[in-house]
């Protein structure tokens, strides 16, 4: 039997949620550990010395600790070639997809950890307030973009080719309704929905539990 | 003669340097394009045609728009294998660099954007003004932990091997005086800088002009 690829780091609700997706889809066999983020088990020194990022997602292989969601997509794609998973056989798509991954994971995701994490950037609580009320607008303006410049193809990010990137888009998307957001502004995002929710990796996913 | 790789949209003083500095490494061929931030230039509709995020580094390519440093560091990377500026027979080395290159886009980068871009997440000047006063704090947290886990070994970022995470990492860490940092507390991080400052790739990137 296949050694694991490693131990996933997960916590409810977070962007682990892609690379849980990815891991489900590439059909390597993996540990899943659950932090509870409510108790702040990713502050704990236990944790911290696995992963002094103190965030999730970390995957805790062999040969040792990877992090960042963009990452990890690559990392289990190329763990499982015959899924296909990313264009590993070609620079440009792979670098459009990467280009993909990493503004999700700098630019969109950044606009929506202001809802509920502002206290990185700032102390007053006036000032955490006045960014809070921008994270909706932001993520309007980041899915317009998303919208209109990557799904018009489809049906998947990278057009016919299903890709790691689209677990990332599924839950960085998912994001949307809790962040304000009326997303019925964005009827390819809600048809991209529709298929990953079709798909029994992203069940298993979304069912899984700690 | 071998054809350009593409055009490079890069402006001074921004994360571009990186993917510049990464591309004279490889010595491809590739022509270069500044756009002027003082007067806004990555507002103005010809480059919104070529690329709608209206920031840099943008890479045109014959086969269409690249962007986002770390997708490209990896795209020149692989223009180039002869040159070795990536581990790309090694995917958790792959990863290793990765899992750095996505820290410093999403979570370096974005510390220090709250400086000059805090308009991004607030409106309030107030609320700009306070995020301004959390910058220098959040940069030494960054370099706390990239001096402590990254740089302990040397001296390169990925040990002996030098990478395209280098240029990042030297771009990143030159805004640290800016951001009003005494980087003396970071010691590695100045031999690295000294390294970099020795390579032809680095003193050209740096000697080049709108």
């Amino acid at each position: 039997m296949q050694a694991p690829i490693g131990t996933l780091y997960h916590a409810t609700g977070t962007c682990a949620q892609a690379v849980h997706i990815a891991l489900l889809e590439a059909g390597v066999p993996f540990e899943l550990a659950w932090l509870d983020f409510e108790t702040q088990q990713q502050r704990q020194p236990d944790y911290l010395k696995l992963n002094p990022k103190g965030r999730v997602p970390a995957l805790v292989t062999p040969r040792g600790l990877l992090t960042e969601v963009p990452a990890l997509l690559v990392y289990v794609a190329q763990a499982a070639p015959e899924a296909g998973l990313a264009p590993l056989d070609d620079a440009f798509e792979l670098a459009r997809l990467q280009s993909f991954t990493s503004y999700l994971a700098s630019t969109v995701h950044v606009a929506h950890a202001h809802r509920r994490r502002g206290s990185r950037w700032a102390d007053e609580p006036e000032a955490i307030a006045a960014m809070q009320r921008k994270v909706a607008q932001n993520m309007v303006d980041c899915f317009d973009y998303i919208e209109r410049e990557w799904l018009a193809a489809g049906p998947w990010l990278l057009g016919e080719r299903y890709s790691v990137g689209d677990p990332y888009l599924f839950t960085v998307g998912g994001w949307l309704e809790g962040d304000g957001v009326d997303v019925s502004r964005f009827p390819r995002l809600l048809s991209h929905r529709e298929r990953m929710l079709a798909r029994p990796a992203v069940q298993a996913a979304l069912a899984a539990r700690p």
